[in-house]
């Protein structure tokens, strides 16, 4: 029997890679998704086709917390947006930071792991070439893996680790990774905004059109 | 303007004395309490109580996981009953632990924390008389709070960290320490059941039996 993995996955070009990852390495997958009121909810529908298409099982979590605290959730913010890539490395943390994201997913799925007797968390975090979020960097994973390892009873009895085996690689890397892999990238949105097309213009698409551009391959994102 | 911290709140006793003493330091307080399908959702009223009676600030967070895995959760499971405290202390992970619970209890208060400007989060866990839930000892928690430090905003800019200042006490040393901040245990809810009095059977209740008795201390709790 395949040994169990429960996969973050957004809906975006990161996540689908990292779950196509792990479906390779031969894991029975649980893909989760949030809602947790993103601007951008049309990933979730996305993720859920690419669940269906790696062959994995899907659920939508529903978070709603009683407060904002970023331009990704509070419509009332301005995105940033036509900043270079150089820029959005520069700058620091941007307002699209959502407190404490990763913490709490990778919190609700080390108890969904616990739930389904999962050996493997993977997030497809990394820190070349995005955002400048501090829950995307290999040191805070490291801690909250050691965390996650202490603080479970799987974890404890050596049984669940978390995985972010994209961290140090530059989306172009990311991208050539999919491809190696069969990732059906014309499905995946990376766009912050709620538009039919992606806008182009927000940090997330700016970084996804430079990735695509330094690996030499022609986006086949459909909208 | 006094500083804010974040108070995680669940009606019980250990909580309350944490809150106390948040706001004794001089702490803004903002209690949070979860209600993520306990049995025991009575808890919730009582923290409510106490929230009001500390001059707290108070909200309820309601996480609706949609697997189970604890017989806090699931009533088709059997509470533990009648276990000594030392057969509670020797026997491992108790079917009441709810996975990973204080790890999204901690994530989601890094958010809030973050969303309001605090500056400290407060976590009355403790590994001695206790179930031996994982993640109530002093190694995950250590570990949790770097990883906030983290991978935050306010915790990069070391402006926001993770307190847990019951961990190393017995029962008994904070149902004293309780006492000196005038904590009105009659309000404190510890029992695991939905029962109108508490079943005086779960660990819980044995857990704060034996700490009160270890000081001397009659349980002044109405129910």
């Amino acid at each position: 029997m395949a040994k169990k993995a429960v996969v973050l996955l957004s809906g975006g070009l990161d996540s689908a890679v990292t779950l196509f990852l792990a479906v390779r390495q031969g894991y029975e997958c649980f893909a989760i998704s949030f809602d947790y009121g993103q601007r951008h909810k049309k990933e979730i529908v996305r993720a859920k086709h690419m669940a269906l298409l790696a062959k994995a099982h899907f659920k939508v979590v529903g978070l709603k917390f009683p407060w904002k605290g970023s331009s990704l959730t509070d419509k009332k913010l301005a995105l940033p947006a036509n900043r270079t890539a150089r820029e959005i490395k520069s700058r620091g943390i941007p307002s699209t930071y959502v407190p404490a994201r990763n913490s709490v997913f990778l919190s609700v799925a080390a108890s969904y792991a616990e739930a389904i007797g999962a050996s493997k968390i993977f997030i497809g975090a990394h820190s070349e070439d995005s955002s400048g979020y501090p829950d995307c960097r290999i040191g805070y994973l490291k801690k909250f893996a050691e965390a996650i390892r202490l603080g479970t009873k799987r974890g404890v009895e050596g049984k669940l680790s978390v995985e972010f085996p994209l961290i140090e690689k530059t989306k172009g890397g990311i991208i050539k990774l999919g491809a190696s892999l069969g990732v059906p990238f014309e499905f995946t949105r990376s766009c912050y905004s709620a538009g039919a097309k992606p806008c182009g213009e927000c940090d997330s698409c700016i970084l996804r059109a430079k990735g695509f551009k330094d690996v030499g391959v022609k986006d086949p994102a459909i909208g």
